[in-house]
């Protein structure tokens, strides 16, 4: 790493210090270990959410950045209860099942109905109600992979919209194919939505396996009947908060480069790439970056929480910094999984595409290539952005993101640290590059 | 598949019937799909394994067997309940946790005590009692990949053996690292056993990312406590049946060619790869022996009842037909998954050599090739074996197969259909050559 850091200063001309030789450290995801072996899951609101910020209050401390704070925020807490489903005729068997994030309890006894398979939302939603009308729907879309996970936006939609759409043609429940890409079998979470116009109908997502067995069994015997229980909980509203600390520039304290990712996750992994290792990652670059030398301007990094539940704390960080955020100059956020990252995507005025460009030049001997000006920064990010906050995405390889993303396989043993740390030196690169410069980006 | 057969004829010089060609059909993953989805698990003793028997002699009559009849044992009855484990202290987490087969319950309120890590049964036998006393015991010894499955064999005492072990040291209970080769988070599953000199404690496994997520908070803070829960029920004596169909010899009828798999499965998954893969490949074998021609000898298949138990049906089978047992000509058992058959092992008398080398000739184009004469003929057919009958072993690759064994994600999707005909071819070529012979494979 040494050797291959020095061979990177001669490619960039460089000047590498001692603390960046340092660089061939681990912290990163020594980071995400901590989070997840020490805390685990946090899912929002929860009691682990709760330790999960006096976790990374601490670590803030401990890693010598100079102002730790947090700020509250409210949100409804919804809860996890014992699901299960199965095949009560003629088949009988278990399915694996998961809740979706917000589906509300079935009655205690379950529901048992008849199953009406579609391929997909848009063929749920031209469908005659009398062909829905007290059924369980069960929509059987797959997904596709690719390094960008471009196919998770065409199939999320059942997940999210699903309820409603079934609840309209008069459905008793929904279950849906996991929005995944493993044949393993864990099903999916994620949240879901309902409106006020329609029934509230219990929401969940069987494993691919066994959709694929229910499809199968539906071929034998379309008048099948399932049994679904959940006894999930929606206590109300909770507090939960945004952890935030700086590293304060030399020159320009007021100007905020925001790096971030968000600490709360799903109940039934550890967090460990959605989004333990982004915050490792962000994490860590703050610490090395004050390390290598004070930055100019201030970097400052959030972990937003409750981005899972529907980027609530990024909502509630943009309504109290509204008044600095013409002072944010750039902001991004890690939350892909832990792959290495392959492109640079910006999200810059015109006139800083060729600082963009510059700085992809300094990244490229990590393997990144330039993407395009579409870039979101990231789920909480994108809020900072819609308030024209300019951002970047160091985009990761999604390949196997979806094979583990919001299940109970989401685990660290599925992190490679040698990607962990590529990722570490492009953020510590494209934070510095920017913390130290007088670009901006909005023009 | 069939110009590749024409080859293969060429290759062996001999005649390719109308029946053989019809050869590319997928009779054994058909089979094994019916049970898998119209059935499903099926743990022995189990109401899901009276359906899987009266499944078994439906398939044999509609696949035109002459004979199809059911035998009757008993059995002691094991079930699984709700499990649970979690870390109590310092570091709040539930763990993915699965009883171990025979296990008795917890009290009903669990059990909290701090844990003691060994790296191996080995380890534990020379513990210090006073190290173990009233501690959960955690063995956490992790298992290689290859194609024989060899390293099961050094890491299932742990699973068998350890709550004795445990026990004797005045353990509370034993958990331990699944034996099985994923880093994917299920527990693998499987028999353990008591014996009446030392208190019967439960008994359970956690999977390679919990077991792995344990160690590292034990290197945090080595007296933490775990919770384990687990309410199985052992209801006593119950009646299970192996299933058994014959293709009459049409001229020596009672000399017997038994070829086999099992018919029971463990009960979190859908037994595909264990064992509704071999359910499907001996069914299917003889259907299409017959199609081809009627055998000389008998070909006899049996699907025994609670291997899982510890060969529960198959000690029933050697005890009921101890008469005609030196009328066994032969035994084969498929019970190691889906994968490509890739070596023929024997257990032949000397002079029988010869004939085992000439049916690894025929074999060879399928990719097969010789091994030694040491072969059990597989766990239920080691019965027979033992009471002088001659056996070979068609050895599936099973580099992956203790990826799935024994746990939840035993489904399916997980058989590669092509791998299935190809065992089925050589499982007709194999069954054939000895029935259609006088060898005496004794000698």
């Amino acid at each position: 790493m040494k050797l291959w850091l020095t061979t990177l200063a001669t490619a960039l001309s460089l000047q590498i210090s001692a603390q960046e030789l340092a660089l061939d450290n681990t912290l990163a995801y020594q980071l995400t270990e901590s989070i997840t072996v020490e805390v685990g899951q946090r899912l929002a609101g929860s009691e682990a959410d709760a330790r999960a910020v006096a976790w990374a209050e601490q670590k803030f401390k401990q890693l010598g950045y100079d102002k730790v704070w947090t700020e509250p925020f409210t949100m409804q807490y919804w809860e996890r209860g014992n699901a299960s489903l199965s095949v009560s005729a003629p088949f009988h068997q278990n399915l694996v099942v998961t809740a979706l994030g917000g589906s509300v309890a079935t009655p205690f006894d379950g529901i048992n109905a008849q199953v009406v398979m579609f391929d997909s939302l848009e063929q749920l939603k031209q469908a005659d109600a009398a062909l829905v009308k007290d059924k369980i729907v069960f929509i059987n879309k797959s997904m596709g992979k690719d390094k960008l996970g471009t196919f998770y936006g065409s199939v999320v939609g059942a997940r999210a919209q699903g309820a409603v759409e079934a609840a309209k043609l008069g459905a008793k429940a929904i279950i849906i194919r996991s929005v995944g890409t493993s044949i393993n079998r864990f099903a999916h979470t994620g949240i879901m939505r309902y409106n006020d116009e329609v029934a509230r109908i219990p929401a969940a997502a069987v494993s691919v396996p066994d959709a694929m067995q229910l499809a199968k069994m539906l071929s034998r015997q379309p008048e099948l009947t399932l049994h679904l229980q959940m006894q999930n909980k929606l206590p109300g509203e909770v507090v939960s908060h945004n952890v935030i600390a700086e590293i304060t520039g030399s020159k320009y304290p007021d100007e905020i480069v925001l790096i971030s990712a968000h600490i709360d996750s799903w109940d039934e992994g550890t967090g460990a790439l959605d989004d333990g290792a982004g915050v490792g990652i962000v994490m860590a670059t703050g610490a090395l970056l004050k390390q290598q030398g004070r930055p100019e301007r201030t970097v400052r990094v959030v972990l937003f929480g409750n981005e899972e539940g529907g980027l609530v704390g990024a909502r509630a960080y943009a309504a109290k910094h509204t008044a600095s955020l013409n002072k944010h100059v750039f902001a991004s956020e890690s939350d892909f999984g832990a792959g290495r990252i392959w492109r640079l995507d910006t999200g810059f005025g015109e006139k800083a595409l060729a600082f963009g460009k510059t700085l992809q030049q300094k990244l490229a001997p990590l393997g990144i290539e330039m993407g395009d000006n579409t870039a979101s920064g990231g789920p909480d990010v994108s809020v900072l952005k819609a308030q024209g906050v300019p951002v970047a995405s160091l985009q990761q390889d999604g390949t196997d993101y979806f094979d583990y993303h919001h299940t109970p396989n989401d685990t660290l043993d599925k992190i490679d640290p040698a990607a962990m740390q590529q990722n570490l030196e492009a953020w510590l690169i494209t934070t510095k590059a920017i913390a130290n410069s007088r670009i901006d980006l909005r023009q």
